[in-house]
């Protein structure tokens, strides 16, 4: 077991490494003083040996927020039921993981094949700290990339009347993969409501425009009709309302009048999936965690 | 007279020098073959030699679009003379200036000083070939700022009431001080549709946000709210379609969960400034044209 | 007495306020288990709320940095003994300072405005934590924008000659003052060794290159020779060892073949005061430390 | 034959397509009044419509430069006997090209995978104009990515003894499969001069630092070092001097402390493909004519 989280009670995952030393600990709870001595007095205890720590207290919501990265000897039991006793005195929702266990992903794609070459690439060879352990596509236009890197490849069609098939299918691989993360990379169907909640904050999704601009379909020749001088990519959460989802990352990139909405394409597929990259390395290192519908992200 | 137009005929500014030698020549008309080599040939004619020339033809409104800056000894008679034929002939709008001549500029403002005093700024020290005639303000707060420059401080107070007459004043100066630009730096009013139209393509307005992004009023609340990781700011001519007109220039910058509403106010004063000097100098360049409701900029 | 170092023992600023709430410390020592534990548990003890906190373990220099921002009630003496007692424990240098207090600060210029205008600008309006209690100049240019804020202004020529009685002027200055940052906000002049040590981490100095490209004078036109695509700035603690000082802050602006060497001047004014202004704030807001020499950041 | 250059004679390239409409011309010259009207001229003569146009005469040099893209249904015989003859009586090295033809490149290779997926990713989907005909590599690391593609693979040891050899083995295949560019994707070997003027203004290399900072061996290392806040990469040609040839594109990413030499490593791949593809299109496209050491890019 790798990843253990305070409230809903700890998934036990079988592909887990034994004898970890570098955890990754993340928690909220109501503010109030204290927190950082409790919470550095237990990991002390347990002969901690703190490596890299974040804290933000949200003065709107009355939240506190904190990722601490800690070398320790300890084995995970302790570290659990310590925090165990520890989360119940202060209301805390925490997660302690192994800092740099790959996260176990499914990438879901249609035709565009850039994020999904840049995530399968970056896992390879730049650390990217997922296991991406299935492609599913309603397309088969991608099948060649998924095998190139050898991972499984799943044609899983979607019109309007198996949308719900579709979808079930789509949570029985989540639940025989033991899926943690699913990456909607430029995957151009919506999920329904129901699959939103059962899958919330674990559903990462590249809207290709800066959000809340030019949301709906076609964003860039909505933009090239507007004549704006930056284009943008937003990844975020996904939740029931389209478009609406805590955004975790941002990026641009300069325009000017001589590019055509194909041009606009081409170019956003850069700020794509350079936004999409960081969103879900960052989601994978659990340096994200959800504030309302806003995120706090310990980079 | 230093600046002139095809259509409409052309004004007479009584501050102009004459003599010039380095000229700006921007048109557009209707795309067809031969235009560059006619305007090339007429301006060789007339011993030209072309230092800087851009061109573009947008497939979507089949218009054709062209700055050149030119050395030549002949005379501002001369050169009209010759293009007033050529215009007729291709249909063409056209502007012929001096190169580098300070356009004649108002800066409006309520009480943020920091886009009054970059323009300001960059007009005596950084090249930005304006001369700002006056400040006019509905309050009175900046008008140390315009003291310490030697600007003439205009207080024009506006009450729901008093707006028509308050925009009398305004067309007025604009009038009596012979002004070819009117820059809004933070002007905190909502001009008149007849006012806009007066004013058409001469007014340039600075709005702080990413448009389409949080238009209407409090932005960076809005933005605050939305939990973006980008501020924008937007320059961009106005039109009574409010935070609609063209898009002359826009740029953003990087925030996170720790900035308060305030923290984004006062980053994004950075970007404001930036936008908005770009804009008026690129404007005061004979630089930008109108497209529809886009624009053409030819950096 | 508002700013409280470890070592060197604390000075006694007369300027200061009592009876603060928010504190911010920031500290350095070897790296061990505990430190965050002890750190956070003495804060707690003195019914600290800790709202902002970050830390850091370099592997090559096997030290540890903090910055913790923290609201208490309790008294300066307080928090200063058990400070002391903690510091000798751990062998810490630190420095605990009131959150916002206003840093005293000379601004040191040639003839350049961008610079000094601009730290002057946002020390008004944008809440840049320093108090501007005099600007030095080796000329008179700029005399008339100190005046405009309301800073006196003191002319210190420089010549081979009296380059000794100057820097003797500038420490009495500093003195006198009680300033705790001088800023080289384009000042033309290199500081003598002797000073250099004197005001070790004191001084900040922005250098108008992208460092370590295009060291020593006249760096614009060794960028435009070399044809460079983007142009920079660098701000830097000032050593002995000119243009190799600790480097605060970096950023840079696109430029291209057509941008003159004296283009090059102004549009890299826009980035040294970008670069210079934030640095100043990091440096104001006890955010950067020294490690070796290199700079952290806790931004 | 698609490309046609002035001086020296035109090559053939067996590949071409005959009937072209949309030609790219590129040119330069010494500056003097008239080219811009002579070239317009002749190409409305041959009933061209010029649908981008863009000049640059540089004050240093003397030189005027220029790259026009014009639709024509005149046939290459008669634009290139009409351009002879222009180009004898203005002095000028021009170019005849059909835009968008897909420039024959080799790719050369050590055992970094980033630049060459990103080049062979662009080429396929996003209408990178070359045509990576060869992999050349002194490794077989990267074997099964050009075979992923369906590109031929070389193995070319280098040895301090057989380079030489190494060297005239790609000399070969460069003259056998009529190659026009060669990129070194991370290429680890340093070419001979030899090579280099034999190859002059045909190879481009992305060196991992922003020249001229950190030239030579392990600039990430040396960036780490010096302790800098953004680190860059440099598309150039190559030239016998080296990390001195002229600079086609540079571009940055913010770094702070925290990052260790491995992850500037990583977060420079990002850098590295980006600029390098950049300098990729525009080469390919004409856009880049070299002035002296320095290089006019018409983006």
């Amino acid at each position: 077991m790798s990843s253990t989280t305070g409230t809903p009670p700890p998934s036990t995952h079988p592909h887990s490494q034994e004898g970890p030393t570098h955890w990754v600990l993340s928690l909220s709870c109501p503010d109030q003083p204290g927190i950082v001595a409790a919470v550095a007095g237990l990991l002390a205890t347990h002969g901690g040996n703190i490596t890299e720590s974040q804290q933000f207290g949200d003065p709107l919501t009355g939240l506190f927020f904190m990722r601490v990265q800690v070398e320790a000897a300890t084995s995970r039991d302790e570290l659990q039921t310590a925090l165990t006793t520890l989360a119940h005195e202060f209301d805390m929702t925490w997660r302690l993981d192994v800092a740099g266990r790959r996260v176990r992903t499914v990438a879901m794609v249609s035709t565009a094949a850039h994020c999904l070459h840049d995530l399968l690439f970056r896992q390879r060879s730049e650390g990217l700290p997922v296991d991406i352990v299935a492609v599913v596509s309603n397309h088969t236009a991608l099948a060649d990339v998924a095998a190139f890197y050898g991972i499984p490849f799943h044609h899983v069609p979607v019109t309007r009347d198996t949308k719900p098939q579709a979808e079930a299918r789509l949570l029985e691989l989540v639940q025989e993969l033991d899926v943690e993360l699913v990456v909607l990379a430029r995957y151009m169907q919506i999920l329904s409501d129901d699959l939103c909640r059962t899958l919330a904050g674990q559903v990462i999704n590249i809207h290709h425009s800066f959000l809340p601009s030019f949301k709906g379909a076609r964003p860039y020749a909505q933009a090239h009709d507007r004549g704006v001088k930056l284009i943008g990519a937003t990844a975020h959460y996904v939740t029931g309302d389209l478009d609406e989802g805590p955004i975790i990352e941002q990026d641009v990139e300069r325009v000017d009048h001589t590019r055509s909405v194909e041009d606009l394409v081409a170019l956003g597929q850069d700020v794509e999936r350079r936004a999409l990259a960081r969103a879900v390395r960052w989601h994978a290192e659990h340096r994200v965690l959800l504030d309302g519908h806003r995120t706090i992200v310990f980079r």
